[in-house]
């Protein structure tokens, strides 16, 4: 469709219509057996509104959605189809790392192969619009949530910001195989206070500018079809009914362009919030901060039409509103063809296809970090090795937000074991279970473990014992719950369940050699486990093919590269903890200063245990001392700041060499360190070369005290090494 | 002196002689023995700029700063005399509860009658201006300076704010026995990121303006002479160097005319904060700011004759600065009496006089708060019973801020329980160190304590075991080290020390009446100690006369009435908590819905373990049904809210008696509940007595999306119960 005819479409439509292409529904109201019942009648669900609605929610499989759809069409005044919308976040069936571990890959490249992957699921599956890439940044490993982000550091956000919007709807979302992107959730919802979901954000404008914005202006930039609200207020104000957000951020300053969504219910919320006083008053609120979409309040259903006829809203609002959304229906093709790449056959042929689980393999082994190696690792075939843990034999590693992923996918790390070891050679116990029984998720309805009976457990540790005991290597797979991690569950607690560290104190205290791997949704606190074991590989909720990948590891047949994109706290107690905190004006460096009036602790450090950019290999890298092409820059110009990388160690490895930048005085406070480009190399043992990063001015730019982009002349330190911790610096002078 | 004489004054004053009017100075610098160094000279500290300071801090004593100041006064050119400042935070000599006990007595006159006797003693000390109250909203019970604020509710620290300037202050400065107040840390000093002292401050400017910054207003209009900045950031700009906050708030919108001053070497420290590349910028930034004394970092008199002479800096601004210095002196008498109120004759017969001993007691037993008590207090005197633990014989019971008084001042609650006692019913222990042998605080120069041997220790822990085994009943005094509050005292961990939670366990073990009277300077995790005692009573840093008001509680002869200024975290996971959060858009209330998407933690409750408010006594009160004057109110009416409160128990008792306001909806997202009002009262056995607030438009207002300070209709929830979590409640509406 043109333009033109959009808009004739759209002077077409009766009100009515207009307001319903604005309500979004879960899928299950089209089909058969639903029921509208009364109190839904009230709330904007009727009959009649659901049969003009714009969106529907949470449907798959190509059948089903073409039928949906061909139904749909038929009865709309205007035959506009249905945009089918669903969480599709790291993958669909073929389930790939949580976000939290593509971040751990350092490597955006893969981030949009994934994306495209499971676009191509997705879209064969009926799909067209994602909810996805959550770009929130995240600093508080309390929140269960930062497993769908990509870590603390703005840089890293935006790459895998871009990366995940373009492989979702590669250059133009009509293609085949192709999904709208949905940049979440707008804004600073990864900073909940308490690290308490949904909770108030507290945060200075600037910090919200400088290191909450970017990600989401990234993804806008790469041309995200859709941005949807967050669930907290900003300065006050619930996002969703923001005006200074939506209006003077989103429209205006980050020119964004297409659809906005709310949250679920996230109109309706804005009453509990105190913000607005009834639904009426929601609706006005929503409208005009911009939101096009309301996503299953029935709000805008129930009042904009009496709304635009009290002349409250102007009936040009709701029209703009509904072009953006035909808008986006005509750029996905659906007006030429609703069911887009809706095909059972293709859905046979590509969904769980080998080449998307090696794609899977090889993104979960990338994600992998290592975080202690006291040479156990890599194992050796012949040595007796017992594998004990709750992970051993499970197959729910994929992740809260994999709905779409089954269990059966799954391969389990005994198994892909077996496959490897010696048959004879190894054993097999489970410990205990995951949570254990003081644990329960309430309010969960999936069922999350079967209680075990404390004689059960007594039997099942005991048997650990004796197998950890007559075991030469100990491999522990232990971690958090999968629905520990994800939407809703924040914990004050960030240590793993109970039970499990007692099998494993109970499993070190009777063999020294324990490796342990971890599966979690966030950083740890993980001080007793990396004290006790030998080793420690950290593999996130690591997707269909975790366990061959985890095997790819423990083998060594893949060297790990891993790097953490979000700090491992000390302990709960250190939260927010960040490597790219403000300067204070009472610096601490551990060791170094003793005097008492420092910014720091008494009891702890204030560095984490493991911190942001932190993985090691099998092998050693060295770099060299960072040399500069020169030591003054002027704004058009560049520096070119290189170091040489060495293979120190006796196998093939690969290491993210990072460039940090401080600014050493400026307008306003600076980061201690930012990350502002890195590069993945591998090299050969003994092999050497040069990495070389081009500093641009651009690189320089921060928000000054004038509210503009910009760099300020100065001094400027610039570290190259292998995480955030690293003194490896040379400097330089930006001259006006 | 008049006005135009100070200005005439000024402009005979040489440049020079202005700048080091501003500056300030150790007072040690005036004593005969110290000699200008190399390093302090190159910083601004010459002998010349020393001889012109206009203000030395740390000095105290009649007869030496009489000396100091006749001996200053001759050699400055106009004989301008010199401002002597110090801490006199809780107490001179005579040391009353800290600040944050002092909130729990929620009687703000009390607070004033307390600043008053202080004022008394630091002012015949020779002491013209305290660097007190520090008026700091806290929610971060990690943050170990908690203990000098009056806690975490904004109206709470307004009270206070107010009480104390009035105390130290009186009607007018230049009175005998008053000296001037500070106001401190302009601005939101108490929330620092990660309650690491010193840190960044993420707030949004919203919620700086309605939680933080009242209680410095309240301050301001109560007559405070002076302010001092704050070491943290505020939206990216050190507090010192920042004008919005300093000219557009402080001065332009609160209207504050007095003496701003810097604390401890803030300015120099914009440089450490990356704010500014050197001393000279530092200089221009607090000028310009407005930051009247430099206090320590010699930077004004460094720089900024330069700066005049370069006409970087107007000397007008300099004029100004010097105006308001001057005008404090005026304002103190001190152009006529350079000396004040310093009295030899006088020290020895106020300080630690009777009187203020007194005052002392009853204010230590006041700010008590007794938060559990399953019927084994009071105690029964002729019940065997042990006093165990570290602060059992002990007279660090100052606090942190405390350092004029003296331990050989404290009475023990040793020597206080003999009193008590019938002599042969009663055995005393210490148990164990108060931190043992793992805590270290590293950089403190004062000695925290003698080191323990292992062989000891046991001894100790036996000893007590055996006392408990043998008593009816244990009164276990707990709590942390005295220097493990106050400032540069962060902590992760938030228990008492381990070996005195080992000493508590084996205590419980072998009696289960257990009371425990906690020495804290911040509120503590304390799940353990308040799921095994008994009896729990918080006692903070009593002060001189801690341990007999302790032994006034214990008898019975008091019956403890303090309540939290703070809540309580359930655990340290749980910080920030509060009780007047802003509503969520996803409320969770305990038990009520089990839902999983709520704004909860899944492995502990939202509320803390002791509400803000709260507080028991040895009587109980009913409150009845709140019965409101009205249902509808129009901005210039009031509304009468009242209940009944009756004493049900058998002995005379007092009671807080809360009002709490929320208001429904409005333009920005309100707290679940503010504090208004409060109201204590005392009855007898059986008494009743009607409690009535009257609740203007003004209690209604906040700050609107608007940005202005006012009301908006509809409906507005009014509690009023005897603490934060009361449900007790009648609403109205406010019309236009």
């Amino acid at each position: 469709m043109t333009k033109q005819e959009l808009v004739d479409l759209i002077q077409d439509m009766s009100l009515e219509e207009k307001v319903n292409q604005m309500l979004q529904v879960v899928s299950s109201f089209y089909s058969e057996e639903t029921v509208i019942t009364g109190p839904m009648k009230e709330s904007g669900f009727t009959k009649e509104n659901i049969a003009m609605a714009g969106s529907a929610i949470g449907a798959l499989g190509a059948e089903k959605i073409k039928k949906m759809q061909s139904d749909f069409i038929k009865q709309q005044p205007h035959h506009i189809p249905l945009l089918f919308m669903l969480d599709v976040i790291n993958g669909f069936r073929t389930v790939f790392p949580i976000p939290l571990g593509q971040g751990a890959t350092f490597e955006p490249e893969l981030s949009c192969r994934l994306a495209e992957v499971a676009a191509k699921e997705a879209a064969v599956s009926g799909v067209h619009v994602t909810f996805a890439p959550m770009v929130d940044l995240v600093r508080d490993a309390r929140w269960g949530r930062v497993m769908e982000a990509t870590g603390e550091d703005p840089y890293l956000n935006c790459c895998f910001s871009k990366a995940m919007v373009k492989g979702f709807q590669g250059e133009d979302i009509k293609e085949p195989y192709r999904v709208a992107a949905c940049v979440k959730h707008f804004a600073g919802y990864g900073a909940p206070t308490g690290g308490r979901d949904y909770n108030t954000v507290e945060l200075s404008e600037h910090t919200i500018r400088e290191f909450y914005l970017p990600s989401y202006k990234a993804g806008i930039d790469a041309g995200a079809a859709m941005v949807m609200t967050s669930f907290n207020t900003i300065d006050g104000i619930p996002a969703t009914g923001n005006k200074w957000l939506m209006k003077k951020i989103l429209r205006e300053e980050m020119g964004f362009e297409g659809v906005l969504i709310s949250d679920w219910a996230a109109i309706e919320e804005m009453i509990y919030h105190g913000y607005c006083s009834d639904r009426k008053e929601a609706a006005i609120e929503a409208a005009e901060a911009g939101v096009d979409i309301d996503m299953m309040s029935g709000i805008y259903s129930e009042h904009l039409i009496h709304l635009v006829r009290e002349q409250i809203i102007d009936e040009k609002l709701v029209d703009e509103m509904v072009y953006r959304i035909l808008e986006l229906k005509n750029k996905l093709g659906l007006f030429e063809n609703p069911y887009k790449d809706a095909d059972e056959q293709k859905e046979k042929e590509l969904i769980l296809c080998k080449e998307h689980r090696e794609l899977a393999r090889e993104a979960a082994r990338k994600s992998f970090v290592l975080l202690k190696n006291d040479g156990v690792l890599p194992l050796k075939k012949e040595q007796k090795t017992a594998y004990i843990g709750p992970y051993v034999d499970n197959r729910n590693l994929l992740g809260a937000w994999s709905f779409i992923g089954q269990p059966e996918d799954v391969t389990t790390l005994k198994e892909a074991a077996i496959k490897w070891h010696e048959a004879n050679n190894t054993v097999y116990c489970q410990g205990c279970a995951v949570l254990g029984n003081d644990i329960k998720l309430e309010g969960f309805t999936e069922q999350t473990e079967e209680e075990i009976s404390k004689e059960l457990e007594q039997k099942m540790l005991q048997e650990a014992i004796q197998a950890a005991a007559k075991s030469e290597l100990v491999v522990m797979a232990l971690g958090e719950h999968r629905l520990q991690s994800g939407e809703a569950t924040s914990n004050a607690n960030i240590q793993i369940p109970k039970v499990q560290m007692e099998l494993f104190e109970k499993v070190c205290e009777v063999n020294e050699n324990v490796v342990v791997i971890l599966f979690s949704g966030r950083p740890l606190d993980i001080r007793e486990i990396s004290h006790k074991a030998k080793a420690v590989l950290e593999v996130w909720m690591p997707g269909t093919e975790g366990a061959n990948a985890i095997m790819d590891v423990l083998s060594g047949e893949y060297n790990p590269s891993g790097k953490l994109p979000m700090s491992f706290p000390y302990c709960v107690g250190q939260v927010p903890v960040y490597y790219n905190e403000y300067s204070t004006g009472r610096p601490y460096v551990e060791g170094k200063n003793k005097d008492r009036f420092r910014s720091k602790y008494l009891d702890i450090p204030n560095n984490p245990l493991y911190p942001f950019g932190y993985g090691l290999s099998y092998t050693r890298f060295s770099v060299s001392l960072v040399k500069l092409s020169k030591d003054t820059m002027k704004p058009k110009e560049k520096i070119e700041a290189s170091v040489m990388v060495k293979n120190e160690g006796a196998v093939f490895g690969t290491e993210t060499v990072q460039l940090y930048i401080k600014d050493v005085a400026a307008s306003v406070v600076r980061p201690l360190k930012e990350l502002k480009n890195f590069k993945k190399i591998s090299l050969n043992p003994g092999q050497s070369e040069e990495v070389c990063f081009t500093i641009t001015e651009e690189d320089l730019q921060f928000l000054t005290q004038k509210g503009k982009w910009e760099s300020e002349a100065g001094k400027f330190v610039v570290y190259i090494g292998t995480d955030s911790t690293t003194e490896n610096s040379s400097s330089f002078i930006l001259n006006d």
